[in-house]
């Protein structure tokens, strides 16, 4: 039996999926949260049975010792062994990373140099690759990154209309996120297409919480919506998106909150987005529940679907036309009122909807027989990228 | 004899040209540079006649009296109560300015606190204003302003993703620019397709050294690239247009010469775009002429070219296809490889560019019969507006 963990750490949250492979069998996952605060809380889901426990957890470091205890005590590995992989989703990868890598001492410097990019995540992410490699020598590490599928962007795409020496000297450009849920989510529409991925151009709209859309030519990331950062980009629940820099001095000067350039930001991370512009909720439910009373919610939601429209239409004019439009992540996945709004501001462009199809609880096609671009629903799976990216490393 | 003169005063310039009224004939028309500074030049054109004059004009106050001297000088008026009317552009109109307007005192002091949304423009607006109601007291004063034309975009394109406060206490919005230039191409466009106003969909590019896009729908601006400030948009000379707000700290912390927020916008403004990724001009010409040799330049170009691409699909999505995208401004009406490599990416939607008619000077269609989208080169007319309102308001 080989199994591979698949890890997600987050800059206080550690995420894990542990598979049977290659079957590619889920066989438990879970959940740690609040790592370094009080009260962490610990989810473990396997077979029908999941258990939740309360107490702290002061870092990533002793959150692995609890996540393999956990393994050992439910019995979902006899010996730790049998865990023969075990892949770390990284958020900043720089130009360094151009795919997956097994991890080296090299490897994990580079990933804790990569830090200036991803100060709040890449060292979780070093810190849990860290206490993996120590508790778990024999088992093969392998490093998975969010920016990696997107290396492949041309360079009048990845770089800002800023002086040269910004790029050159401080590593200033875009490198967009989410990149596994692209490539995945891309991958399984060229299937449904039923065409070789190099004959394709898709469209990918990952929205969740964050959000990123890709323009992916023969398989390729061509553009993306997030930028240097994940704030770049569409609306997100409390992100703004790009904006005009105009406002960072303006409010600096004019608000007595904002003292400086990190506390703009800060504010456009946490406090805008969905949230900001309704004031109620970053939750895309909520806002939905509330937007036929609240105007607020309602101006929420229609900026919301404007921003994603918008790019959709950027980048049918960066791939010159699509054969696909896949949506995926928590709100593309199950938002039947989100997809209808942005689709039926589309129908020039040949983009038509099914409105039977566009229920809850579809998935793969929503698009009429006679719609130019096809439309996806697709879920996307991340993890099952991770721990593919492992096996198949672990096979060289 | 109805005299009209058209002022366009910008920070340090004051522009004006001088029109028989109603025939809406060019009498003479003329520019001084370098207010404020040594050596500033007085340009004036009248018949086949150009003088030009180098001496030093502290002010906006004295560059009016130099101007009017100038006019009788030059025999281009005998009295000035033939000037009957004074159009001023006016940069920022913010809310409260929905269209050209008669100036008052009460008008001046709204120009004057305005200024905080445009503070190297109102100002010189404000004062050149004033200097022409004390040396012309009997004309009557209009003021035109640059973002009348798009406070009727819906609140979901002019509102930022920002929390809601930003918005009622502080007024940061998207107010755009060169309002005047899109609104007469969008009625210069009109007339081409031979459509009421009401019933089309334009989308018009004015890309010169500022450059903006606007998409209009029935002849109302309904979005428009530039923001909160004309830093907002697509790339353009020397600046950047939007961006992911999260490079601000970065910049401020890594790069020794940007202490603060400040620093980082005026880099933004002024040094940027076309300039700073070809580090050789802001001028699409040197740009064009350098880059078969220099890479960088080639760079610019393709930037340029993929963001004012990216801006004419994203309007396509916001206006759910249109029926005419316009060229217009210094790059728009002149530079025929900018248009045609914009163009040439765009064949998906059925815009189709005729080779033949995109040529030098050719003005009016340059599409094929068979483009789903007619793309027109309107040449601009700001200065033919601003006479036009006053004219119109004069008379009421």
């Amino acid at each position: 039996m080989s199994k591979t963990l698949a890890v997600n750490a987050g800059s206080s949250s550690m995420k894990w999926q542990m598979y049977e492979m290659p079957e590619e069998k889920v066989l438990a996952k879970g959940l740690i949260e609040r790592i370094g605060l009080k009260d962490s809380i610990i989810t473990v889901k396997f077979g029908d049975q999941k258990e939740e426990r309360v107490f702290d957890i002061p870092d990533h470091t002793e959150a692995v010792h609890v996540l393999l205890d956990d393994l050992k005590r439910l019995s979902i590995v006899e010996e730790f062994t049998e865990i023969t992989g075990v892949g770390h989703r990284v958020v900043a990868g720089g130009e360094l990373f151009k795919k997956s890598t097994v991890v080296t001492p090299e490897v994990l410097q580079q990933v804790k140099d990569l830090s200036a990019l991803a100060p709040l995540h890449n060292p979780a992410n070093a810190a849990g690759i860290e206490a993996f490699l120590n508790l778990l020598p024999d088992a093969t590490s392998v490093v998975v990154f969010d920016t990696a599928f997107h290396t492949t962007m041309p360079e009048k795409a990845f770089r800002y209309p800023l002086p040269k020496k910004y790029y050159t000297e401080h590593a200033v450009r875009k490198y967009g996120a989410h990149g596994t849920s692209h490539e995945y989510v891309a991958h399984e529409a060229a299937k449904l297409l039923g065409k070789p991925i190099e004959e394709t151009k898709i469209i990918t709209a990952h929205i969740g919480n964050g959000a990123s859309i890709t323009a992916i030519n023969g398989g390729k990331s061509v553009d993306t919506s997030m930028g240097f950062t994940p704030l770049a980009g569409v609306m997100m629940g409390t992100r703004t998106g790009e904006m005009d820099p105009s406002v960072f001095p303006y409010l600096i000067e004019n608000d007595s909150e904002l003292k400086n350039a990190q506390d703009v930001v800060d504010m456009m991370n946490k406090k805008s987005g969905l949230f900001g512009v309704s004031g109620i909720s970053s939750d895309m439910r909520d806002i939905i529940a509330a937007k036929d009373e609240n105007p607020d919610a309602q101006l929420a939601f229609e900026m919301y679907v404007d921003r994603i429209q918008k790019y959709i239409g950027q980048y049918l004019a960066v791939l010159n036309g699509a054969d696909a439009l896949v949506f995926t992540a928590g709100i593309g996945e199950n938002s039947v009122p989100v997809r209808a709004a942005i689709l039926e501001g589309l129908t020039w462009f040949g983009i038509e909807v099914d409105p039977d199809k566009n229920d809850w609880g579809t998935v793969g096609e929503i698009s009429k027989a006679s719609s130019r671009v096809k439309i996806y629903v697709i879920p996307t799976d991340e993890e099952l990228v991770i721990a593919r990216d492992v096996e198949s490393l672990k096979n060289k």
